[in-house]
């Protein structure tokens, strides 16, 4: 089969090869046909070597964003059969580990990630496990909806656990309206009765923020700051949710947060720096957000499905996965890029 | 009456002045003799100018941790009356803003606080309020309880949050085994089923920390962190409570911390530095910690009440007061120093 | 001033008074003059003599769902003046008991019910305290905010309670579309991402379920148990209200509860019977629920300035108090009942 | 092998038959050697036919309280291995439901019971499924440590879920100091600070009670809700665990619940009936509790290890299963009777 692998570090790169067919390995593998493989800046980091820690040796299939049919089952597999449409979380779960019976699998002791740690989506078949396995609505097309389970994942995880600090009046702030920062202002507006404050350098994705939802956006100018205190009676809100995470962004998020506010780290590359005499006059808390959890992910769906939230994609033949890269890394992809296989 | 005022922050003492007694001025006030006075780092801090922001101009009467008997109550007082013990809360509290009433008086948007922006109880009698007073047992010496109402309390309100994060067979850091952090100690043993670890450099706190209920002792002699992994499985703990805020302890704690575990920044000083991709990789929450609320000064008080939690205190008279301070900034103080007016 | 009273529990009508004005008798209180005073069926229990041993002993003033000005404050009040529009809460708290001190002042120990326990607002001028005062924007109306302290409060802190319980794809049953129900519909849509399902008998009182945001209504006609099953796939609900509380609801609540599900009692008058293997079998959780906190009360406000939450009204002047308590007993009223001094 | 089945519901005994050893049929089985197995009051329902509507046919062998050593492993087993000294949970759960997935695993929905739904474990060898395993200490034998699989679990459950509403000062209400509440008041003294009252009609349970940590004991002589309240102020107590749930005890916690508290119901048989007006006036909350989780029995078995909880037993050989059926009968067994195989 067609197959897009990452052969070295220096070559900035990957590589369309013909490669076998995966297999049944395990009694609980499963095969599935993509159907729609989301391109992640992650995978960017990849090409880089960033990742090179974890990697399965070179070369491999990346791609961790995936969605398409099951093709194969193991002899244990219960819950899904051949044909089934299906949404693969990006961990293949143990089940059996004390983070995954407590429902916590996004910390799941012996979890592997097809994309990362094992061959991914970027090709026309994977190989997954069964508990990664979300069965979805099958006139659902894959290519559609493959961005649920990064992007939008990560997104949903972060804003459910800042619901329960938002009470009717209270602001939450979004730094950044790309892809998780859009789907983050929706689920905001569904799950919470907050006021929702975007900041975001670019004009046209801050008129696609407010589209979605937000009550007010903020241009990224230097002046986000006193603009957000000017929008919160000078107090802050009571929620920050830093989808960026460098570029000074966590430090916004510090002067942004309110007297006992909670500020939500999710985007990653920088470095917070605070004073301890800060996190405590302010009674702040700071709170890291991985990838969200299967039961994230099948609520996120749920949500999806009812129409209180909406990808924006945009669909790159298999072949042309270069070009998606490239244009990724040039800023020229609104939402989502996704690959599908011809 | 006889006060120990700061009245200029160059002359590193406190003055023991004559000055006119306090008198009620609103309806709310109360007057109270000072039976015991707790003496805090925060009063070294005071002398150096560095409260000078909220002080209510020199000279003043410093002292915030107070306990005595009610000499005087205001027109509108109702819940306590004269000759009743009390400790008094540091925060004089509105009881009407939006915090005081959702039970978060911590953060009440109109409080004063005697010692700090108000005369304070290093003197024989006190102004405060109604709403900052805890009334307790005829039977017990104001000497004895003082120390409750500043170093309990904190050390009290970070643990009582950090309660919910503990389950059978976690484990709890305790970094620094001062006065703060041996009330930390056993608070944690009293609401909690976790494993106690304290990180301490001396060694007859360490002691001390066991004989009130740590289980494991470690010393903070550079191999700390590898210390408590050792003692973790290798995974860090669930809770890390730092209790000293500055000196490298804050990095310690990001360490020391499990993945999806919690860091609870109680002392301060120092900075906090972390990547928001250990941040998020770990998903790792970072909680601010103040002063507690009068609801959980008065959890307290019954953990006291019935013996769980024994504070250790050194008596001084009033007029002692300077050598009670130089002893603290020498560390030559065991548990807190309390001023006794004579 | 005119006043309406309760004369004895035989006569079963309201007396229009000429009443001395109420008078300023500790330095908390606070005089309103009424612009707005809700009818609620309890009105006509304690007409019956169902509220008799609370009663301030006969004749009182009733009323207890009050909106006006501030008229006269007393000595030691402090965040409102005179001019202000307030809503009033039903209870008059203390501020200083153990419930109150925690922000659960609906329990206070000490609080005062005027129009229950004391001179309601049936009247020109009522007699309350601070503590009970809600200042809103000078531009609203009292006759048209408050049914919010009443009915709407009621409605919003059982829904409040009943939100930590909703997910995504989760189903809440509203049993009972009146005064009360139909808030509870709104308040759901606003603070969860349920499917909202109303029982309710009345063919106009179920469109206006749907109206304000119920996603399915059922007609109440002795299939509804089987209705709301269908609707859940034969599960039942994860949440169920009863805002009725009488005539079978409480047993039908238990049936469309789904298994680890929660059913929320808010109408009183009949009996909960179940067995205890029922209540273990499906670990059903039954929670009783009693009027809100202020904290509630400002929160169901922001929702209805929000726009939200808007209520349904009925006017009467009020001398014309007894047809409002008639046309009520009769099931003539849309919305809420609202008496306005001439 | 030798095996306890229940051939009738007429016969009231357990007959001692050979049969043939189970084998393994799906991949995830697991066969146990039973080291012990414990025997509980729903034994003796089973045999009366009331879990007829669940049992895989007659005759069956009987036992849902079973610990032991793997004895054979399916094909995708990986988390035991030959040899492991094993508690088995009662549940053998899916792990891939929704409820599974949420780590509320006693709601699996595809889940059979050994003992109740499937051959159980009074024989020699138990087939039940890798999921429901904790591999414990092999230094422990399974005759101690399998009542805590099913008295054990329920009561850690149900007091898990209680300790969240128990505060310093507080008061928890244990009525029935059996098995289950023994174990209970063990949990409550680990995992919370409340005071801890024993209700309960047998003189020598309450003193048993007293010495695992009740700080009060009340005979149940028909006085009991007025002892209780005598020792609660008056105001009953935060919390109430009713281990009986028959006879009357129901009303008796609701009675003895204080405002704004907490019935947790564990024992089965009678029936609860209270007014939808007390639920409201009193605010209460009533709670049905089922099994525990998996991750409830791990940690369980945590605290036991610890030596917070410690079970007591009484040991039958499995031929005198009958002997011990009739002794539970008549109520002649302190702690909990396991049947150990030969």
């Amino acid at each position: 089969m067609k197959a897009a692998r990452v052969h070295g570090y220096d070559d900035h790169k990957l590589h369309l090869d013909e490669v076998p067919e995966p297999t049944i390995r395990s009694p609980y593998d499963v095969i599935i046909r993509i159907g729609g493989a989301g391109v992640c800046r992650t995978d960017l980091h990849v090409l880089e070597g960033m990742w090179d820690f974890t990697s399965p040796g070179l070369p491999f299939i990346v791609g961790h964003e995936n969605a398409g049919w099951v093709h194969e089952v193991g002899s244990a597999v219960t819950s899904v059969e051949v044909g089934d449409t299906v949404i693969a979380h990006s961990f293949v779960t143990c089940g059996l580990c004390r983070p995954c019976r407590r429902g916590d699998d996004a910390h799941c002791e012996r979890a592997y990630n097809p994309g990362l740690s094992a061959d991914g989506g970027f090709a026309e078949l994977m190989r997954t496990g069964e508990r990664a396995l979300l069965k979805v609505d099958p006139s659902l097309r894959p290519r559609d909806i493959a961005a649920l389970t990064d992007a939008g994942l990560t997104a949903y995880h972060a804003v459910r656990r800042a619901a329960r600090w938002l009470e009717p009046g209270h602001r939450a702030v979004v730094i950044g309206a790309g892809g998780l920062g859009l789907i983050g202002v929706q689920v905001l507006r569904a799950l919470t009765p907050a006021e929702v404050i975007v900041v975001e350098p670019r004009e046209e994705s801050r008129a696609l923020a407010a589209e979605v939802g937000a009550h007010h956006t903020v241009a990224a100018d230097g002046t986000q700051v006193q603009q957000v205190l000017d929008l919160t009676d000078g107090h802050g809100a009571e929620v920050v949710l830093d989808f960026v995470g460098e570029f000074g962004t966590p430090a916004d998020g510090v002067a942004m947060a309110r007297r006992a506010g909670a500020l939500f780290i999710v985007g990653y590359g920088g470095s917070l720096e605070v004073s301890t005499l800060t996190m405590i006059t302010k009674e702040l808390s700071i709170i890291g957000n991985a990838a969200g959890t299967y039961d994230d992910l099948a609520d996120l769906a749920t949500l999806t499905a009812q129409g209180a939230v909406r990808l924006h994609t945009t669909e790159y033949p298999l072949e042309a996965v270069n070009d998606a890269l490239h244009d990724l890394e040039q800023g020229r992809i609104q939402g989502r890029a996704v690959l599908v296989p011809s």
